[in-house]
């Protein structure tokens, strides 16, 4: 039994969309959302913040699609008119509604900051919307209803998109687009280029089943493999999953860290709690990357003292100890800086492990010896050095994230190698 | 005279990109090259690559549009179908074209591959296209005419779509679209959220001429200012912006940091190449965010000596100096423990400024006196420490950024206001 599945449809609304100087990653958020609950997106529209552009916008959608996800244009200045633009789609008018003038209210009092005008006209919304609660902004979504087909009008802000979507939004067409089913999971590697893990993996791929499907997602340092099955059956789908990702796991050990959204700096730290050590870092090249992904993490201050980012030589030898002959003999980025780093943090910063990084980031600073890209990264814990070269591209900010994924995953490994039931 | 600009819009092809697994870079990309050539962008839409998808975009964008930029779905694979549905679109069909033909062998020839029959599939193109020779992969641009319109497919790899857009698409349509001009210049603020600085400003946008309009674009921390002038005597629209600007800046001089696709690291940066001075930073709930983004910059190196993450209260005391019965008597998230931090950063890494952090990132950790979204500032320098509080919200990651904006642009007011010659 294949039943069909919602159609819905994307409506991007701002004016920053169609001269590009925003990239639409709200829409690509949200489809990928929508496509791992089971949705398919048949369309995104991006439109400028003129009325005549969003009615058509709606006409049209309306007309092709079950569900109509707008974003963008619910703000408090007067390029956003998508509330009243809903008002003349919808032959309603606008309200004050006074649970979205307290949350504005009581949004600003904790801030400790005035109202304005603007800021109460938010509270203004059109008489017919259901009211998504947004706790984390001003704008509240809106939710119509018309010959059964749901619009969402929701804040363009990242975050309040986000939130108002998981919130709401996911449950509600989930219970909407009852028998259709898609499940991912999402295997995450760190280590090996594309080619070389589609290599490795090549016999396991083609024994897959037909109603599963692989995909790769590189990104600078990290490879997700994205398996996808279709059916009516959840459980065995379910079941057919895992024990897909079972095999996989058992074929790639060292690159395997994790699943779905997991982080590896999460990952990690999840490790360390588990052995109860503590991590620091000494960072020449990634200035303060991976100290700056380790605390990204909530409770990262159980296992994380602190790091220091030794841009200049000075500051390598004055707070790291590294000795300055080792410095003028082996140059900056050597391996024998990188172990002192990680030794001398170690030992200053008063930790079970640490992390070491030092390179040739780029654009400039390259050499016929030691071109940009050449990095040394070393990681010192209570079962010795293991330090590791590595040749990266020419720019800069991929070498600084490739940089922070290669040490992260050096550690989970180094913490796995010799604590092998952690895994 | 105002003469109307072409209507263009865009349409992308993809599954890729209605399931979110890819951000639609191209078509920013493509609206913003166009934008600047003076062609305004009225739609983009996105969707899947099937036959009667891509038909009804067709038929809608040919009723709506002047100009329809396509892109993706021109490879040599199955799921690429945009040409047989351009010939089932203009009643057309596929045949070799010998130009085409002549490249795809020699494009193979030159990496020394051997050809496959879909390569030379590539070179069948519908009779009634124009071919827009791509000698920067296989699949040729397509262009056709019907009724004043004007279509034109590309294929979706980013750099043939852009190798074609610049050397085609922009040079015939910018003659289309002769006399309409759109131009923008963009604000950069930082200290002032956006009903704020809509109230700030609010006379000069009501004195805006009509021809020029204003949208405001949050980010956690920085607001930007886009301004967009229409008309069709270029130089005196530049001027009328560039007044503009200059009035905008007196009105908010401390908010004011920047213009266009400025960083604020980038522009503190350059202050502090500007008086020869060092910048170090001492941070805790930051966690090396600051220092991330300031060595983020290429030849940071040359004013940007290191920092110290003191993530831990024995991290702050040992090496930053912070005296300990300075956090018992006020706590680590203290006026007086981040000017500590200043300080001993300042002195323990030689450099003539420093910044310090220190704040509850959230979403735990909060009390009644300090709730989550608490964070103390201090900025050390040759004209003595400055501090201040704030009061953010409970998303750590917002929290993060927003004191990282902050800090920095605390720095640059310092900075400017005790050498006002830098502005």
């Amino acid at each position: 039994m294949h039943i069909q599945s919602l159609q819905t449809e994307i409506i991007s609304i701002g004016d920053e969309l169609l001269i590009g100087q925003v990239v639409n990653t709200n829409s690509s958020w949200l489809a990928e959302t929508l496509n791992l609950a089971g949705i398919d997106v048949r369309q995104i529209t991006a439109v400028a913040d003129e009325r005549d552009e969003i009615l058509r916008a709606l006409q049209e959608a309306e007309n092709r699609a079950d569900v109509i996800l707008m974003t963008g244009g619910l703000g408090p200045t007067k390029d956003d008119i998508t509330k009243t633009v809903l008002c003349d789609f919808f032959e309603d008018n606008l309200l004050t509604h006074q649970g979205v003038l307290d949350n504005v209210r009581s949004f600003f009092r904790r801030k400790g900051v005035d109202l304005t005008k603007l800021n109460e006209d938010q509270a203004l919304v059109p008489s017919k919307a259901v009211v998504l609660d947004n706790p984390v902004g001003t704008a509240p979504g809106l939710l119509f209803r018309r010959n059964n087909k749901v619009f969402v009008a929701m804040p363009g802000v990242p975050y309040e998109m986000k939130y108002l979507t998981e919130k709401y939004v996911v449950p509600q067409l989930q219970k909407l687009n009852k028998g259709h089913l898609i499940i991912h999971k999402t295997v995450l590697t760190q280590g090996l280029g594309e080619s070389f893990l589609a290599e490795k993996i090549d016999r396991w791929v083609r024994g897959l089943p037909g109603n599963v499907k692989l995909a790769y997602l590189p990104s600078p340092g990290i490879v997700r493999l994205r398996l996808t099955a279709h059916g009516d059956d959840l459980q065995k789908m379910e079941a057919l999953l895992e024990n897909k990702v079972d095999e996989l796991k058992i074929l790639i050990p060292w690159y395997f860290w994790g699943m779905g959204k997991e982080k590896l700096e999460e990952v990690t730290g999840k490790l360390l709690n588990k052995v109860k050590a503590t991590l620091v870092t000494a960072e020449s090249c990634t200035g303060g990357y991976i100290a700056h992904r380790l605390t990204g993490v909530q409770g990262s201050s159980d296992y994380f003292n602190g790091s220091v980012v030794a841009y200049s030589n000075r500051v390598k030898r004055e707070m790291l100890d590294v000795k300055e002959e080792t410095i003028i003999q082996h140059g900056a980025v050597s391996k024998q800086v990188a172990e002192q780093m990680a030794s001398g943090a170690k030992k200053m910063l008063h930790a079970d492990y640490a992390i070491a990084t030092t390179g040739i980031a780029g654009p400039g600073g390259g050499t016929d010896e030691k071109p940009v890209g050449t990095v040394w990264i070393s990681i010192d814990g209570p079962n010795g050095i293991e330090s590791k070269k590595f040749t990266f591209g020419d720019q800069r900010d991929r070498n600084i994230i490739r940089t922070g994924n290669a040490a992260l995953g050096m550690l989970r490994n180094y913490l796995i190698k010799y604590t092998p039931d952690l895994q």
